[in-house]
Formats: structure tokens, C-alpha cells, sequence
């Protein structure tokens, strides 16, 4: 692994970035006549950067949902929604599949989200960051549908280092991350590849637009995670009807 | 309402649109390396086109998932998924409310059926098209939620016309037309505005290019029913980091 790389991806300007996303969640709540936002609380990184970025210009504009798949409930205070029975209710009706199970939650959450978005006139934020969107690595239409996505131009170890200016606590940003969309879900598990490498990979790619044998001999590493994930990038495709 | 306008919106060569939209979804299947398309079927004339143009080519790759709202079970054979229950297990956690009910419909159905895309790796087809589209007239996520949407090309009014074509009963094609988001649910009656107006006025502005002055001088229509739907035609918006 480079080092160098890393440094370099790692080295921006929080301050500014974080008053660019104030700004621009500011200006998207009066651009489509909203009364606020909305996002998950998973209990990870993204989602705790999210809410830090909500907590100074829309304190009292921003409702944060909990919707674990579990009947344990954590002591927090906030609105929280146990998935777990509306998941119950839909494996009545469906075949088992555990993979299409997972995505489902990550869709009742979404589903959910959307409900109290219509209910409130607020927009729903998305957690993606700029390498779990360049990869795929997302339910489509689950997590990867919001209204709008505040960090999705940070790569996940830029998303650490604003999460370390925003002062989210140690235990959050340390923790691995997760789709949670089974029980023991890592992220960098089911990818191969630690965070530090994937970013390496992207950044040689879509920032300082290397080949792929640059990329390859600058990282050191292989490209394969970057495939078969571009048809979940893109929207609906049409046909052409002259 | 001008006639010559609604003639020349209607006036197509449907042969040659059936056989383009049949070669955009075997081409599909082919590109996303999918093994069929997976559709939901409403009883209206949009998803009835969708399963007559799979009908030819694609004959044992489709699979139509029926999910009414209602514990009663219409005799027809193919799959069927009453979305009721899961419905109501939503509304014991969510407080009441109408509109947001209806688009958590609409979004349980998108969720069943990407649920079945997961399991036999088949392709989602959306059935909107260009009329429903151009005015925001969808669930987002919802049913505005797929891979691919083979008549999102065609206005309603072309839609009905190419129904003819293909041949769909005539109880279908003279059927209101419905979202389903809640009983007696009816798009014309919603709108304000039956499609003959609505295609009308969207065709001068898009399709000819007319100002919105020379529209509503042309058609004699108001054009307040395409304002205020921008949201829904874009993907998420993201803040412009340097």
C-alpha cells in the first residue's frame, strides 16, 4: 500500500468542506420548499457525520430514525423503529433467500424514512460516500435512495477525517463499518479489501485519472471490486424511440 | 382541445416501436448478464403493455407478481402477493396518514418485486411512461423505481394506442387509469385533467418545443399541473465540493 496515496487523499480542507455542506443542506431545504431533513441512524460513521453536519445550521429541522433488525432496543433517545416484525411479515410471503432478505432491510429502512419524509415535508438524506458509490456498494433503491447526499463526494477515509473535525466520538469512527444488512455484516469483510486500499484504487482512477496499469503499479493492488457494479451507478435505462 | 394535436401525438408506426422495445429488453437481459425481467401487473393498460411486449421473445424469462391492497383474491394464475398485512405491520410502528400510506404501497411493491429480481437475478421493468414521467406523476422509489423502462418514450395517449396494437382486451385499455395507492384511486380525476389535455400540452412543450405562451395559446389548457415535479425527474442532489 502507498502511503503517499493515502496522505494525499486524506489532506482537504474540513472546515471548508463542512461549511459547503451546511450551506448547500441549507440551500436544498428552500431550493425544494422543505421543512427539514431526515436520515438512518445505524450507529455508524456516515450516518453520525450526517447528523453532525445537521446538528449546528438544522437542529431543530432534522429527525434522525433508528431501525434496527433486532428486538433489543438501545437506550437512546430519538425515534426508533424495531424492522424486525415488517420483515417477519414479508418472509411470509417470500421464498427464503438470505442475500435478497438483506437488501430488503436496507428498503423497509428506506421505505420508512420516506414515510415520515412525507408525513413532515422533509428530505431524506443518504449516507453513500464517494467509494461505496464509485464501487456499488449499495442497495439500490435501499440506502442508495435519498433526495439528497450530503458526503457522497468524500471517500470513505476523508468521511473519517471529517468525522474527526465534527468531533463524532472515538467508538463511532472506529468502528467497522457496516450495510447492516445481516447480523455481523462488515463492509470490508465482504469487499476483500481494507478501506485505506479501495480509496487508493478510486482516487488513481477517478481523480488523478491513471489507466488501470498505472493504477494497478502506483497500489499495487487488483482492480476486480471496481466491476459489474455499473448498472447500480446508473438510472433506469430506455429505449431509444426515434 | 385541439385534435390535430392529439392525432399527431397518436399517430406512430407501433410495428416498428413493438419490435425496438422487444429488441431493448433482450438486449438488456444480454448486457446486465440477467436472466429475465420481473414485473408487476396492476390490471391497468401500462403494465398489460409491458407483459404483452415480453410476451414474444421473452415468454419463459418473465415472472408478473400481482399485489393488490385487498384480502380478495382475483382468479387469475401467476404469482400473487397481497401487500395488506405487510401494510399493516408498517402502520403499527408509522402514525396515520393517507398520502403516505399510499406511496408506502407503491414502495412495498417495488420491495417485492426487487426482492424476486434478487432471487432469480432478473431485471425490474418499470412500467411509467413519458406522461407520468415528464410530470413527477410517480412514487419515487416507488413505482418510479427500476432497471428499465421499455415505455417511458411513449405518452399515455401512444401507450393506448400501441395496447390496440398489441392486442391487449379492450377492458384493459378503457380502464381509468390508477396508481392504487388507495381505493378509487384515479389519475385523471387526481390530475385535474384527462391525457388527451395533458399529452397535449406536454408534446407542444417538449416534443415541439413550444414556449409555454404558444402551448397554452395552441391547446387552451393551463400548464400549473407540470410545475413543481423537477424533484422527482432528478437523482439525488449532491453538494459541488472543489
Amino acid at each position: 500500500m502507498n502511503q503517499d496515496i493515502i496522505s494525499e487523499i486524506k489532506n482537504q480542507d474540513y472546515f471548508s468542506i463542512t461549511e459547503t455542506i451546511e450551506k448547500f443542506l441549507v440551500d436544498q431545504i428552500e431550493k425544494n420548499h422543505a421543512k427539514g431533513v431526515i436520515l438512518g441512524l445505524s450507529g455508524g460513521i456516515d450516518s453520525a457525520v450526517l447528523a453532525y453536519l445537521c446538528k449546528r445550521k438544522l437542529k431543530k429541522n432534522t429527525l434522525a430514525i433508528i431501525m434496527p433488525d433486532t428486538t433489543i432496543t438501545p437506550k437512546i433517545e430519538t425515534e426508533l423503529i424495531d424492522i424486525k416484525p415488517i420483515i417477519n411479515e414479508y418472509s411470509m410471503y417470500l421464498e427464503p433467500n438470505d442475500k435478497s432478505k438483506g437488501n430488503l432491510r436496507a428498503r423497509v429502512r428506506t421505505n420508512i424514512l420516506y414515510y415520515y419524509a412525507n408525513v413532515k415535508n422533509y428530505l431524506v438524506l443518504g449516507s453513500s460516500d464517494k467509494s461505496e458509490n464509485l464501487i456499488g456498494y449499495f442497495t439500490k433503491f435501499g440506502d442508495g435512495a435519498s433526495d439528497i447526499t450530503p458526503i457522497i463526494s468524500l471517500y470513505k477515509l476523508q468521511v473519517r477525517e471529517l468525522a474527526k473535525h465534527l468531533k463524532v466520538p472515538d467508538n463511532v469512527i472506529s468502528k467497522k463499518s457496516s450495510p447492516h444488512l445481516w447480523e455481523d455484516h462488515e463492509a470490508e469483510k465482504e469487499l476483500g479489501l481494507p478501506y485505506e486500499e479501495i480509496d487508493s484504487i478510486l482516487y488513481c482512477l477517478f481523480d488523478k485519472k491513471l489507466s488501470v496499469k498505472e493504477t494497478q503499479e502506483k497500489t499495487q493492488i487488483e482492480k476486480s471490486v471496481i466491476e459489474n457494479s455499473e448498472h447500480k451507478r446508473l438510472t433506469a435505462q430506455k429505449p431509444v424511440i426515434e
